[in-house]
């Protein structure tokens, strides 16, 4: 029986989790679960899961929920919030596995304090990695726990790399779907609305990263994280557009040979696979090998999409630069989507406040927060002076 | 450094291993070779690599090559001959590993005893695991020593399969060119000539393989190898059609995920992972992924290529069935290639020659020998039958 704390239990990453605990009742248990400000979704799994300890983001909503627990007849379930209350449900000492599936920066602090509290992690929290890398897998490596990558790409390299050594590596390749604008002329992109960028063509996913998508800034961070996960330099990463999303990435061994992973794209495979590993257990999400008919390739195009090639070049600098690269991106896509810029001046703003960070050491969670906030403010003011409006909000967002 | 014995180093697959040693002079070293009857080049390899023992096909061969050899001042090399010849290079005290690649049941008995001899045998003979696949397998388990196969698509699976654990599989999926007829309607088979079968599209192999390749009874072969060496039943592995032979083959573990192994269309490579097994080392033989473009899969057509379903009923039945398929088969691809038969009688002659062959259990590879033979003599009279002609000829081929 595997323990289970979910950090981001309403989001799409934790309902998919728990999609995964329901199919396996005897194997996966719930211990602690972090919600978010969706409380009513919050109340129904705490019904449904009776964790230890459930955390939602304010203290308002705790006690609203704790009457409601109340009311229902609930005992038993301990409820925290805020900042703290996901460090809690992160390090509770009955659980084994942690999925860490809390969108942007305000999962860093709680996955970090998992880590150190030697659970293994399952990781969907992209910032994770691309801002504070260096930090949770040093981590990592100190208490001989694995991380084990929760997203299509990085879980896919993860399985091929079982087919020989780190040190047999010569080059990782993730797929691409090329997001909605593959084949749109770069001359056409001055037009893009904020629904087309919306319309990705294989994942349904939350916005900030279908815009991530669009650009293949999404992309780029996977870039950085799979250098980070799997410790290799950037020039060892490849990207390959892959439309179809069939294969979602692949491992070229020093040899010549390359393993590939093909999968339905469904987010509970690699959720299931990294709350197994190292074992499969049979599921019912197979892909139907004999409908395959084509599949098909193509390099990406690094000056139609700058983002990516941003990416890879903060991922060669590390340190601030790929914190920078993360705020100043959820700024940008931010203000893409309210409309205040265009979808070419993301990259644009992007490398602006890029540039102007100090590449630096960071030391500790608290310094990427605190490089992350300023990040972002100088990010905003850049926005505001672009569209001519006051600058948009520049918090993290908080879980 | 490993110490290698090559049976049936004067054909495709020796040549290539010894091109495989050639580029790694530290890591192997040649100790035997059984050639065939090329004595020609059978001398060249002793003067270029100086084996403790070499093998040709008749006594007459080998007192040439022992005064050529004396002629030119090499020395040091003894010479045998025929099938006690071939067992004295495959059980040589001083290798580590053999590779077993002479063409048909002559490579059967030598294969068989370097596995009781405890060696590991890398396995490119398609006879060892079709006719006597239990035996060998076998005695490979009794020994604790691996079997590695030596031909892209096992060896793609072999590859594969380090993604899991065996009771994790699901399903192999092996990979079929689908031959040069893929394209070819039914009603245009009673045409085929010998050129047109032997014109392989992504392979270029012996002609008995290329026209098994065209008959699709290869991948029938291969679905049998595949039964045997990864010990499951034919109804766990699946056949696709792929036409670019880019994917070798693939794994489909019980989860849902697909593991797949992409390469050149080169013998070396298979070769190199056998011979470094379970590490790998850095080769040239590299495949482009950034020149990928597109892939193609479709279901293999039973009705069109009845070989293929032939094999998978053999494998199920097993025992004696095995040996006459392929024993069948190289008498009624040889009538093919003599005129003797048309395209489309192969799959006759075969099925007609199997179903009056009694299943059996084979306890000796004498015995499958014994059986080879008598179902030789059958098939050859079908075809004498069927042709109006005089019987072909029923030996199986020395080395």
């Amino acid at each position: 029986m595997k323990r289970i704390a979910i950090l981001g239990s309403t989001g799409s990453i934790g309902r998919s989790t728990l999609s995964v605990v329901e199919s396996f009742p005897d194997r996966f248990q719930v211990v602690s679960l972090a919600a978010g400000r969706n409380v009513d979704l919050a109340f129904e799994q705490a019904k449904r899961w009776h964790p230890r300890v459930l955390s939602v983001a304010l203290e308002s909503q705790a006690e609203n929920l704790k009457h409601r627990l109340k009311s229902a007849g609930i005992t038993g379930i301990e409820v925290v919030h805020g900042a703290s209350g996901t460090v809690t449900v992160a390090t509770h000492p009955e659980s084994d596995f942690v999925v860490s599936a809390i969108v942007g920066v305000a999962g860093l602090e709680a996955t970090y304090e998992a880590v150190k509290a030697g659970k293994t992690v399952g990781l969907a929290n992209k910032e994770c990695l691309v801002a504070a890398g260096e930090l949770i897998t040093a981590e990592a490596r100190r208490q001989g726990k694995p991380l084990l990558p929760i997203d299509s790409e990085h879980n896919a390299v993860h399985q091929c790399l079982r087919g020989g050594q780190m040190d047999e590596v010569r080059r990782i390749w993730l797929t691409a779907s090329g997001g909605p604008f593959l084949n749109t002329p770069v001359s056409k992109f001055v037009d893009i609305t904020v629904a087309q960028a919306l319309n990705h063509p294989t994942w349904k996913m939350g916005n900030r990263i279908t815009i991530d998508s669009a650009t293949l800034m999404n992309k780029g961070f996977e870039v950085i994280e799979a250098c980070r996960l799997f410790n290799l330099p950037p020039e060892q990463i490849s990207v390959i557009v892959h439309p179809q999303s069939t294969i979602h990435s692949l491992v070229e061994f020093v040899d010549g040979s390359i393993l590939a992973q093909l999968s339905v794209t469904d987010m509970r495979l690699p959720i299931l696979y990294a709350l197994t590993y190292p074992d499969r257990i049979p599921s019912e999400l197979n892909f139907s090998l004999s409908d395959l008919r084509h599949l098909d390739f193509s390099p990406p195009d690094m000056e139609k999409f700058p983002c990516l090639q941003l990416a890879f070049e903060a991922a060669k600098t590390g340190g601030g630069k790929t914190v920078a690269l993360n705020a100043a991106d959820e700024i940008a896509v931010s203000a893409f989507l309210e409309g205040s810029i265009r979808f070419q001046e993301i990259p644009l703003l992007i490398q602006e406040v890029v540039s102007e960070t100090p590449v630096g050491k960071l030391e500790s969670i608290k310094e990427v927060l605190m490089l992350d906030r300023s990040v972002r403010t100088i990010a905003a003011e850049k926005v505001a002076s672009l569209s001519g409006r006051s600058p948009v909000s520049v918090g993290a967002r908080k879980n």
